[in-house]
């Protein structure tokens, strides 16, 4: 094989810098969410096709990896499917399995499936890749992380302000302050659909209410004409146009605008119970803001509906959401299953991270110091000293060879390794080592005690 | 969907306990790895067919998960392996990407792939899960981790002796005393079939040897013969049947058995200065052996073959294992890369931490302590606390509904919680909590000062 080898579109390879940084993200996020009582699952890369296929609509069904069965995959293919060379419907003959998605269905499945072993409300969280096989684009990859936190079992409304808090316990710790959590609800939208006697619409309509700060209240109001919206129904939701103020305002002017309507009216008493509950427990970093236009995985939720912005100033989509799905897993007939969860966006948090210098310098992988290399004996000299550094937790290691002293420091440095550590025929003779800070070029001589000390 | 779902064979939910306990063995080899100097990489879960096929031989070929193609796959399928039903031959043109088979080939390719960025010697370690369309059996999986470690660039042998102290410090960390390291080499089984003249016939003189212990000296020769292997090449190795003493006098013993061997003669001086090494530099818990019978990966390595058995009364196979392979990148264009490794097997190190019960108690995910809920302005004054609690690293959670107080007490059992925080009406107007430690039946009230240092 002459040419070099890749990886195929979409994935990526991670070096140890990466992977370093990616470990820390995951790490503060496992260690909050096991602070806010969620315990991790883990499941298989694939699923049976037939728990995947048909609950992500047919665009998901396309966008899912398939496996080929193995063996002699074409003795068990559909005849007509083959003659006719139709590849959509031939693959559920030549394919029983498929890569995970997402970690929802996964979640559901899981739950209908060990139900008799969970002691419910079940409140998971689970960090674990997924697949699509999207045309890849600038931060979007056809391989990637999921990090999500779920409670199945409950409609308790606590859990919704407990997941507020939990993003903003998250991104606190990360050092990300200024986050903004956003917060609708899926009864709000509702209300908002039956004021403007549009349900169809609604879509058209909160992409559009979304444009204000853009284009302007005409432009809105144009477009949304432009959509079939009347200007009656427009009319009849003018506040929406003026919305501003702290979330209790907005929630009293949205409360007034929906009086009509039953399940806006429910809407609004679960988010004034959710910001209220938040408003008294206080946000560490983090801003809560009540955002109408919020209509993320609108066929999906059934009460709240979560989504974090970046700080002000960072040009990216949201890093996180959420919401409230009241039926999780009907799918698999175990009904009345309430869920509700969030989700963070491990690829663009790191983006963001990286953009405002927020990872910490003690995130590497890389050793503390390299023992230098002066031959055999001196060598197992340095191994003594090496394995007892490491026995008191040091990351250290000896350059293998014994090499040009040049060539080992330009090792060390290229490596990103602060301390070259020197164990000649001189220092071994009087039991001491060379100590140098390659960052200042400062040089000490100490023993094997003061060598822990100072590395330790 | 009447039908419970299910997962494909071979494959496995985690739950939040037995993530815990992976997580807590994947932590300390992570530890121990970096300790050593090695850094971590991630690669794809799936690579281009081409860079995993023909790598692993026919038999792993088969093995190898491949993914159907995206879209319309049929129209790309060759047209006289369709025609002919030829299952094998077709695959290549409906699929271009297969599922990680192992850890090595991607690092080799990774290796190859950035080169150029990479400061070698290059110590890298990977844990990342595998697959394999394997027939599932007690203890074979279709997916499972491999967690490797491996240094490529640099023909040292402080390597391998680095990697036996590496074994030997993880297993320690993990209180698995008493395994032992058994260690051979690739030159000195070439020195052995040298001698018995018959190089093809290596593999089955080194199995019937291993027998020795179950079958004796006669049973054993007998085999051989059955083999093929003559008389006289038994008689010429007979010291091998009176192998015993301390790792220096089997040394010896070899040395005079291959003397007439240049090759052997090279592993024995090869072997010498890992074991001396080893003896000088001292192990923790392990126990290194040489055993001539150990000939894993025969094709594959070149020098230093080691294998890790678990402690003795632990009927368990190896749980651990690697060598040096003097081309590792060759596959891929790039040669002379020399690399030495090991691997650590998770799924055999978890049931031999079971059986021995060497898990700390600590290592687990559960909340360490519920609030019960006792109603809204309760579970407010709850919330209040449980933040602080939280913000302190204290993992707990509250009842998120105001259940039966038995139900929430059980809830509280069933999940292995240890304490239980009362903070009903009475202790809201007292500013206190009542803390029951529902292992010992004991009850405590204090404030939230006192609930804090109590959990801490």
């Amino acid at each position: 094989m002459a040419q070099k080898p890749s990886i195929p579109k979409g994935t990526r390879d991670f070096s140890p810098q990466e992977v370093a940084k990616r470990q820390y993200l995951m790490g503060v996020m496992r260690t909050n969410f096991e602070k806010f009582g969620y315990q991790p699952i883990e499941t298989p890369t694939f699923e049976n096709s037939e728990t995947l296929m048909g609950k992500y609509g047919e665009e998901g069904d396309r966008l899912i990896f398939k496996i080929l069965n193995s063996g002699d995959y074409l003795s068990k293919a559909n005849e007509t499917h083959l003659a006719n060379k139709d590849s959509l419907r031939l693959t559920a003959s030549i394919s029983e399995k498929a890569l995970r998605y997402d970690l929802t269905v996964p979640f559901a499945r899981y739950v209908v499936q060990h139900q008799n072993d969970i002691e419910f409300p079940f409140k998971r969280y689970q960090i674990q890749p997924v697949w699509r096989a999207d045309r890849p684009q600038k931060g979007r990859f056809r391989e990637f992380y999921q990090c999500d936190a779920d409670v199945v079992g409950s409609t308790s409304l606590w859990q919704e302000v407990e997941l507020v808090q939990l993003y903003d316990s998250v991104f606190s710790e990360l050092g990300l302050k200024g986050v903004t959590i956003k917060i609708n609800n899926r009864k709000i939208l509702s209300g908002i659909a039956e004021v403007i006697g549009a349900k169809d619409k609604l879509i058209d309509f909160t992409v559009a209410l979304d444009k204000l700060d853009k284009i302007g209240e005409d432009g809105v109001k144009n477009e949304m004409i432009e959509k079939g919206i009347s200007a009656e129904a427009i009319q009849k939701v003018q506040p929406l146009f003026q919305f501003t103020g702290t979330i209790s305002e907005k929630i009293e002017q949205l409360s007034a605008l929906l009086s009509s309507s039953e399940e806006g009216q429910k809407g609004i008493e679960e988010l004034r119970f959710i910001c209220e509950s938040i408003q008294t427990l206080g946000l560490k970093e983090s801003f809560l803001d009540l955002d109408v236009t919020l209509a993320r995985g609108l066929n999906y939720y059934t009460g709240a509906i979560l989504e974090v912005a970046p700080p002000a100033g960072v040009s990216m989509g949201s890093i996180g959401g959420g919401g409230r799905y009241d039926d999780l897993t009907g799918i698999f007939g175990l009904k009345n299953m309430s869920g509700v969860g969030i989700s963070f966006g491990l690829d663009r948090i790191y983006l963001v991270m990286e953009e405002l210098g927020l990872f910490p310098e003690a995130v590497t992988s890389t050793s503390k110091a390299l023992f230098i290399n002066y031959g055999q004996a001196e060598a197992m000299y340095a191994m003594q000293a090496l394995t007892e550094l490491r026995n008191q937790g040091i990351r250290a290691e000896l350059y293998p060879d014994a090499a040009k002293i040049g060539k080992q420091f330009t090792h060390a440095e290229r490596r990103g390794i602060r301390y070259a550590i020197m164990a000649g025929e001189t220092e071994r003779a009087a039991g001491q080592f060379g100590l140098k800070d390659l960052t200042s070029g400062d040089q000490v001589s100490t023993d094997l005690k003061g060598l822990i000390a100072k590395l330790r």
